[in-house]
């Protein structure tokens, strides 16, 4: 065994001085005066918030190190099939409050109910002169993602652990995440995120952990073989290294805590004398340095490529290192490589990745020496691929001069993996012409030929899968309709996104959470693993007594948000705390995008102020104004890219609609219009528990799943939505009782669209009086002009005035119930939560778990 | 009191909590494995000697800092007067041994002779399966300096720390240090030293002070106000944060730690509009990061300036954090302005800090808006320079136009120092037409009209000092030649340079260490703090069986090097061990410069081989040869400027004599030549202790101290040099019976030197003779053709031609007395030794304290 290479002695002395968990107090001060004095060089007299921050960071972190040791101790000598989780994005936001939850969960204090590890911290913080919550605030998002994919990543990697999957996550160590969110006159500006300004104390620099990676330069076969099937040299013209950054990811209610590792390049410190032959020492110094610019930013797009070679360096940096990692632990096994899809699964989130698939192929080829065809079955069988959107400007697709000058070994086996690929398909369907064409993975028809990454992520993997049914079905049926053809539809599966309850209900929400378990009898939250005890909640959704609790905590969650509003208003508030309880949260919070339709959202906002407008003006009193238009304060937050006029348009025009509403005093506090800069994971985790009602109103077809309608519901708020994406789901689920759904479905897209191109027809009098009274929102005239001839003369590309009407009278609706039916409503929230369990994380890693991936969960 | 800001019942807690050190084995172990498990987040399975490394050192760390912390509340709550040094370099080499040998000597295991912490570690690391040796190799020089003032900077430290000065380094933290040298071909190549590529134990990054550092801009006045001597605003073009790293530097036999702060330009995270207007994301980022270039790279330049304004921006950028922080620490203490000078000492090690003069009276007059004056006053009695150097090349001056477009502030307050001390000059001299020319800090003589650093910094200061007698008194009489007529000789004094004997003597040769000790009845060491001690040795000197053991010390180190040098040479031995004891090691290692002659040494190699293969030729057998060339190494090292071109044709030259001379079968090992690639701190530790003869023998007059020259004696080694530097004293205290001096003194050089350019003489043969056959050293004919030039066609400027003849007469006579005279050496030897305590750096710190600083111990 492992443990015969020490001798005994000194296994003995280790053992004996092996470091032991706190799970109390004491033991707690204990660690953190001694982090205080020692890692941070301080003492009781200069420890600020930040330090005492970083300090029992660093303590809970020792704890976690002694599960994650075990863990990873424990696959090494099992050697159970492993997941590897490949997302260029981890949109992890803060750690520390859910490290607490999660922590020390297997010792005596387990299931002793809520506050274990969170409870005695608190306590021993406040003996040491703190206060948690305030120590919490200390830590700055790890904003490592541009929105649901990323943040999807991160609640999967939660549950993995928490389901005891041997699993590691693979991705970057961004020095800038996704741009802070400045507003500055109404207009969004982007400033840069220099998250690791303060150190990162949940960060284990792996220094003795650093691949070699290769750019450029030529390909070489020995003795004059001209085929590309046989191993061949790839003599890199620059050389980087990719250095490993673990951040332990630990699970809810278990010991077994699984690793994300981040990659980080820096120069390499190798010799290499063509390169110093020049003799130009401060020119080497400073290409030596260029080398840390790979990992230095985040491309801050969302649902959009940007064809950048720096992007594609990334990718293949990333891909590369996560390989030569992955490929180097399996060799330890000693195991025949026909075995490697046994012991190893490997997930694609998104096809970011897909280089892995290639570089994959080339170790075993050209390293390993196997045969082309043994080495593409080994591969094949280890990848599978999620996609995430059907739309055609979010498509990777790289052009073949600069792919091939980045990666020339890797262009030569992309064109065999096509070769043979096509041979098959033209075996299979010899008398189609066109499916050649359509199935290649190099595009011809484009001026440029490119090489499009979801064919070839297909095409390497067992296994493809959408985010909700929808997406999944319209996969098959739009951009891989041949692959259908060639492969099968078996190949081609859903699995449903979902979100980890312990983030985004006990964390966001613990009133809520403690309110739950109470009421089902499940005071130590075990319903956070397994949340379909939550249907146990349908027997109180009528009982006037729960509803009370339940519209309690509802109300504290408001008033919280309503004073971060006013914190971010400059200390002013917005919205009049007197009737909070009847004043409607309506929120949607998510990136910015045409598709996400944000500018129908406040169209719909400017066509109430208007009509609440013209009954004052028509001689109503404010009371009769109210009831038909009761209480409200439109909430908005998100982050729109860069480069994305028409967004930023629309931020822009959210701020001057609220400057103009929220500064009327006719209309007395009816109705508030905000925009939250600077959207995160943390911020959300204020926003979600506090909504009554969210928005989700893509354009039918064009949203992969969204998540953010999971945590709004999982919160007890209510959804509008458009039938797409999880939306459908989440109605089979809670019922359609329980959400406003509206407006046309996927089906009638096109031909809509087709109508708007061929037979321009007048826009519904609603949308077209907004349209032409944009103007007297901003002192710039024309300013939204863009905005209104996408609609009246563009093609109306997202069907806006297509679904208006029906927005505006689905919004009557709600209105309706929220402030005639209030019993009504609460009893919806509460059913809706009843049946939500569906949409948890854990449930999606069951699924790829058993359908995908075939791995089992390992006893800790 | 400090203490009464934290609730009594929070200070128990923090103090029952409180650290403890270790000082036996088990209380290390217990450390080290914590580490291991935490702090390194491996395992018993996983820890190599690297990580054996990093848990070792942090765990040393630990022990520090306890006592950093005390010393640090210590003089935060007594308020002695402080000292801060501020120095460019540091050339501090490995830290952990030194770390050992300095630590916790104030508790029960002090003063019980050698062996206290290193040992119990030692005994610790061979438990948990380590050998300490190896564990020391696998720490990375901090190479932060080029040569001499860098190396003097970290023994100062030392003394100050071990002298219980309060004292804090200040410098900045370099990426790449002084560059790697290769030897390609026997050519020197430069690669980057990427020193930090496994992190930093030593290092605490202390996130939390972070200084803006401003650039460029311009300056406005409040109020159209136009007089540049009132408070005015700079505003800035570029900001960038200034980060600090602390260093816990420890003194030896006492719990005084004090600490070296190092700058790390770090992009600002600060909002800046006018930036971000452009909405350029990508290109603000990129903008931000650039700011990390400003301490990427030390300047590897020795006793060479080069105008590159980035060099300007790290010394402005080091000033301003500096001097902030200084400033601000004297703010805490509310003490009127006018007190600072007797509350702070600031040394400026070189010119390279010259901006922190006008730095501080920017803050004074523009920030805490002091009449002019009364800041400078306040400045002047403040600051101490100390010049390193006489020769042109090395002064530094910056063009106007440079320094005003980098820093307007600045140079307007240089205007106005140089008009105020220009009108005191006029004032004194009325009749001097020349000295208000000559004395002015604007050079005006130059095309481009320049700050002359080092004028500036003598009218700032109170003291200036040289490093060595002789140059002190150069100083006076030739560059500052005026400045002594305007301020008197007073100001202008001498420190003549030290080195520390726990690094240069205990760490360095631990066996010689331990037979001083035993040999003077002073087990414990301490005349480690007070080498005076040392004179007790001359009784010995004669004594044959100390001799005996004397010789055997150097024998062992002698072996060690040789051992060392093999590997060097790939595994094959260029040493002939069997005689080691009777073979002389003749080392130069220092950097490559003209004025220190290693081409005089290599062609003194040439003769002496010349001259045996003539007597071979002659007919002479071999033993006849050894007779009058008795066996020699030797041995070379040093690096030269990246751009320095004469510097690096000299080490090629050695290498290809080397090639010529180490293959010649016929002289039978009599001769040995070899070049030490990458000459640095850790290989001095090797180097020095082995040598029986060192050469210190730049041209008179060009040398500030030296500080090797130093080193070789202290470690029993004599020496071959000129009558330059700090030789001079050396021959006062250890006798001019123990010293080989030749050469013509400085007061001859610029004769001489008029004599080469207007009376072309013909050369001595001796060195005729060589520079005609360096062709046969060489395939490519005329490699050396400038070397050759360079004395007979282009002046001889360093003399080499003049004093060759003498130079070979003294090595003949050192090998006189090495082979025929073996106990007279050996007594030369013991005798140095017994008078090299002048030359403690603890000296030093004693005279630079009383006489310039004013400062006190404070007992710790």
């Amino acid at each position: 065994t492992i443990d015969a290479t020490i001798p005994l002695k000194s296994r003995e002395l280790w053992e004996k001085n092996g470091i032991q968990k706190f799970d109390e107090e004491s033991g707690f001060e204990k660690k953190f005066v001694g982090h205080v004095e020692t890692s941070l060089a301080r003492s009781m007299y200069n420890c600020d918030e930040l330090a005492a921050y970083e300090a029992t960071s660093l303590s809970v972190r020792d704890n976690l190190l002694i599960d994650w040791n075990a863990t990873q101790q424990k696959i090494t000598t099992t050697e159970p099939k492993r997941v590897y989780y490949l997302s260029l994005e981890f949109l992890m936001g803060r750690a520390l409050d859910n490290a607490l939850i999660n922590m020390s969960s297997n010792d005596k204090l387990a299931n002793t109910g809520d506050n274990t590890s969170r409870g005695f911290v608190k306590k021993g913080l406040d003996d040491l002169g703190f206060n948690l919550e305030n120590v919490l605030k200390k830590e700055p998002d790890a904003g490592l993602g541009n929105g649901g994919l990323g943040r999807l990543a991160a609640c999967f990697v939660d549950s993995m652990a928490t389901k005891n999957i041997p699993a590691w996550g693979y991705g970057l160590r961004y020095e800038y995440g996704i741009f802070a969110q400045k507003i500055i006159n109404g207009y969004q500006v982007e400033t840069p995120d220099y998250w690791l300004n303060s150190g990162n104390p949940w960060e284990i620099e792996r220094t003795e952990i650093q691949v070699p990676i290769t750019f450029y330069g030529y390909v070489d076969r020995v003795n004059g073989d001209t085929s590309t099937l046989s191993p061949s040299q790839w003599v890199g013209g620059e050389r980087v290294l990719a250095v490993a950054y673990d951040f332990p990811v630990p699970g809810f209610k278990t010991s077994t805590v699984n690793n994300l590792r981040l990659w980080r390049a820096k120069p390499t410190t190798e010799f290499d004398f063509a390169k110093f032959n020049s003799g130009d020492y401060k020119n080497s110094v400073d290409q030596q340095q260029r080398a840390e610019s790979i990992t230095a930013v985040l491309y801050p797009n969302d649902n959009f490529t940007e064809g950048k070679e720096l992007r594609l360096k990334q990718q293949y940096f990333w891909c590369a290192a996560s390989l030569h990692d992955i490929v180097r632990r399996f060799k330890k096994s000693k195991r025949p490589w026909r075995e490697l899809p046994d012991k190893i699964a490997i997930q694609l989130n998104d096809t970011h990745p897909t280089l892995a698939i290639v570089e994959l192929q080339r170790i075993l080829v050209d390293l390993e020496k196997l045969d082309w065809h043994e080495a593409w079955d080994i591969v094949t069988h280890t990848f599978a691929y999620t996609n995430h959107t059907v739309m055609q400007e979010a498509l990777e697709k790289w052009p073949i001069d600069l792919f091939g000058n980045l990666l020339p070994r890797h262009l030569e086996i992309i064109y065999d993996i096509n070769w043979f690929f096509l041979k098959e398909v033209h075996k299979k369907f010899p008398k189609d012409t066109d499916i050649l064409r359509n199935v290649s993975i190099i595009e011809e028809a484009t001026p440029e030929r490119q090489v499009r990454m979801a064919f070839l992520a297909v095409i390497g993997s067992h296994h493809v899968n959408g985010v909700a049914e929808l997406h999944s079905q319209l996969i098959r049926t739009t951009i891989f309709k041949d692959f259908a053809k060639v492969f099968g539809n078996k190949k081609f599966t859903n699995v449903t996104n979902g979100i980890t309850p312990r983030r985004w209900l006990k964390q966001a929400n613990p009133e809520l959470a403690e309110l739950i378990g109470d009421a089902i009898g499940d005071p130590s939250q075990n319903f956070l693993l397994d949340m379909s005890k939550l249907t146990a909640l349908a027997k109180k959704a009528d009982d006037p007594e729960f509803q009370a609790k339940w519209d309690s905590v509802k109300e504290h969650n408001k008033i919280r948000l309503a004073n971060y509003i006013k914190e971010l208003n400059g200390g002013v508030d917005v919205i009049n705390k007197e009737h909070i309880r009847h004043t409607l949260f309506d929120i949607q919070v998510k990136r910015m995008h045409e598709y996400k339709r944000q500018q129908m959202n406040i169209f719909g906002v400017i066509h109430r102020y208007f009509s609440m407008k013209d009954m004052l003006k028509d001689g109503k009193s404010i009371e009769e104004v109210a009831a038909k238009y009761p209480r409200k304060v439109s909430i908005f937050g998100g982050k729109s890219a860069a480069g994305y006029y028409m967004a930023k348009l629309v931020i822009r025009l959210i701020n001057s609609v609220a400057e103009v509403i929220n500064n009327d005093k006719e209309i007395q506090d009816l109705l508030k219009v905000f925009f939250i800069p600077d959207y995160n994971v943390s911020k959300a985790e204020i926003i979600v528990p506090a909504s009554d009602l969210s928005e989700h109103i893509s354009t039918a077809g064009t949203e992969g799943s969204g998540t953010s309608n999971m945590k709004f519901v999982m919160n007890g708020g209510l959804i509008i939505g458009t039938v797409d994406g999880a939306n459908v789901e989440i109605t089979r689920e809670i019922g359609e009782d329980n959400i406003f759904l509206f407006g046309h479905l996927s089906e009638s897209v096109d031909d809509l669209r087709f109508k708007h191109q061929y037979n321009e027809t007048p826009l519904p009098p609603s949308i077209d009086r907004v349209l032409n009274e944009l103007d007297s929102f901003t002192e710039f005239k024309g300013e939204f002009k863009p905005l209104i001839d996408s609609i009246r003369h563009h093609g109306d590309y997202y069907i806006v005035s297509d679904d208006f009407d029906s927005y505006l009278a689905t919004h009557h609706l709600v209105d309706e119930t929220y402030h005639h039916s209030k019993h009504e409503w609460i009893k919806k929230s509460i059913l809706s939560v009843a049946n939500i369990g569906f949409f948890s994380s854990d449930r999606c890693i069951d699924e790829y778990a058993s359908t995908i991936w075939n791995v089992e969960p390992m006893t800790p």
